[in-house]
């Protein structure tokens, strides 16, 4: 790296004016501590919902931030972007505010509540596209064609200097924190947070969370050059970018500590808790931070630790087979598969032990013909219970009144 | 009502007093304006966020309020209450934390999730009795025979007092609120706060909403008296009381403007809007509030409206329950009756189609047997598509191929 390219990098004073142009702006989010988190982890944990923004994430700030920086000029052609999240709404939502027009990009098979939220929010929205390389290409096809001014999710100073300004927000919440834990897709936030805190005060400790089916800034950290991944796909897509920023990536050199990774069934499980314990929804990536606190990827106790809660803008659907899949971790919901003898009344036996235990039957399969013996037949039964306890004295009674059974994982 | 008792309620001062002396102790919950919820009603919408206290439900304030003005002796004799829910976590956090013992008595079919977090906050969890009644009958059996401190989760003044901060609380994060809307179960909630802000500020209106299901408090104001409504279920479990408090119902008559109901399906719909585009996880009661705002039973426009999200603390099966359901309302998830012709590669075929239009198929029951013609067989489908458009160019395209198929609701 060239002294020239170092000196032209994001400086705190940029993340300062930032915060002074946006503040008013965007939601100024809680960051209070977490009984939960600060117990599973043995340090003091605080959370900075960036998912109660107004568009459901920190993308905001960068957004805005750009946009503020245009010319009366380039705002006049009108705005466009490719994204299909977070960035697609921010901008949507803050140009609209302002009078400008702006075109979204989005991948084709966007789910269609991004595409309505973004709609919402008065964007053009613009499906083209297999994957968002592909929208990102359509984007910048449309700048040129149709002399619009481009706005990029991350690799951007401005939009770099915009999103750090949730560092210097995270300070004035937290003065005495120690360590910051922030997720990283293209670079864009973390570049921006950790400059602004580590100017402000070298101590602080910023450590970097990414998925380890999309390791781009680890990759490129380690290789000292960009790397371009496979496309993969992850819970926390959010964060999905094959390839970090060449803006963003010399940032994240000089100011970032450390970046660990975490696994889908850890991002799963922290969104969870969030769910349950913290009664605030999260979308992948923006659950990120706590699965590395949760999993021990992050070795410190006794600490004062923020993690950025990203984003809160995930599918329902989503959630639901999260919460389903939980339950059956937890024992909450079991199959079993119960063998009968086959005669009439075999069945309203088996349902009334069921039924004297409170399990609730939430499906059933019956099969008379196949991998049973004569004689035989065998029912597949799904069943909410109460959990591990009541799961064992439910598997005993059954025992106890003698039928013969299978736990299905 | 004789003059003795009505000069013996609640008084502004108490609420206030109460305030000075929990306020370190609970959170103080945020109360933001909402973007969604104002564009929906017509009206400046602020959320009172009580399912992030640590609890997870506002009723830490009235516990925690009764724990500080017990004398030493009351609480050298242990405390016992009698919850299914938030109250028992309430009593258990607060008085674990002042190293006060502890017994909630609980029904024996409460959800182990509740009785886990009972126990995680320290007290001590006695499963008895059928419903609330019974394990509240138990609690003052316990409380008299082994001479413990009996915390009604009501029918108290210290906790009407204690819950009357919330409404201090309000006032100063938004002074110039116009209409402020309550749950109600038993109205130590409504009542404290309606008390607080009506002595402040007489032309605030407070407007209280109940499930439709236990509508106890309107009840007794619309009779003048007392009465006991038969059990019923509800989702807003939380504020499922059959009978309103002695001492909360005067309160109510003097200080509420107005009750109004809400629907089973009226709360479902809130509670997923408020996971959906507030990311934030309310418990039936809590979500009751905006269920009354969005569904029109609250008569105002463009005014600056507060709404009590109570607690968060919901089963997430159920919340898995209710974000299917939507699921399926929205168009989402749909399940179709497709009949097939009965030959080798029928199936192929028609998930060809399926696939090709990128519906994604969740569930099947292939019936060969019942309710078709010989020669023909019929398919039952559960379907993910991106909503209703997505839904209308799939049915088309089956048309467009042949099949004969039925939508089942």
């Amino acid at each position: 790296m060239t002294l020239g390219a170092a000196a032209a990098m994001v400086t705190v004073d940029d993340v300062r004016r930032a915060y002074a142009r946006i503040r008013d702006s965007v939601f100024h989010s809680p960051c209070s501590r977490s009984d939960t988190f600060s117990q599973l982890c043995g340090n003091q944990i605080f959370l900075k919902l960036e998912n109660l923004q107004i568009t459901g994430a920190y993308k905001e700030r960068g957004a805005l931030n750009k946009i503020l920086e245009l010319t009366p000029e380039e705002l006049g052609h009108g705005l466009i972007a490719a994204s299909a999240g977070n960035h697609a709404q921010a901008v949507s939502y803050h140009a609209t505010k302002r009078g400008i027009p702006a075109q979204i990009v989005m991948p084709l098979a966007t789910a269609l509540n991004k595409v309505m939220a973004t709609r919402r929010f008065g964007g053009e929205v613009v499906l083209h596209g297999a994957n968002y390389d592909e929208s990102c290409d359509e984007a910048k096809r449309r700048a040129t064609e149709m002399n619009l001014t481009f706005i990029h999710a991350f690799d951007d100073d401005a939009i770099i200097a915009g999103q750090g300004t949730l560092g210097i927000e995270l300070l004035s919440q937290i003065p005495d924190v120690d360590v910051v834990v922030v997720p990283i897709g293209g670079g864009g936030l973390i570049g921006g947070m950790a400059c602004a805190l580590k100017e402000i005060n070298p101590r602080i400790q910023v450590i970097g969370v990414q998925t380890s089916r999309l390791p781009s800034m680890k990759a490129a950290i380690d290789a000292g050059h960009l790397v371009t991944l496979p496309m993969a796909s992850t819970l926390a897509d959010g964060i999905a970018v094959r390839r970090a920023g060449e803006r963003t990536m010399p940032m994240v050199q000089k100011y970032v500590d450390e970046i660990v990774t975490v696994e889908e069934e850890e991002i799963a499980s922290a969104i969870l808790l969030l769910l349950e314990r913290e009664k605030t929804v999260a979308e992948g990536a923006g659950a990120a931070t706590v699965a590395a606190l949760v999993h021990d990827k992050i070795h410190c106790k006794g600490k004062r630790i923020a993690a950025v809660i990203s984003g809160g803008n995930i599918d329902v659907s989503i959630l639901s087979r999260i919460i389903e899949r939980g339950l059956a971790k937890d024992g909450r919901l079991i199959r079993l598969r119960i063998y009968l003898e086959d005669y009439p009344g075999a069945l309203h036996t088996l349902t009334g032990v069921l039924a004297e235990h409170r399990a609730n039957i939430v499906e059933t399969t019956y099969d008379r013909k196949f991998g049973v013996d004569f004689g035989n037949t065998a029912i597949d039964l799904t069943l909410e219970t109460r959990g591990t306890e009541h799961v064992k004295i439910l598997l005993e009674a059954l025992a106890k009144s003698g039928y013969h059974f299978e736990r299905i994982r």
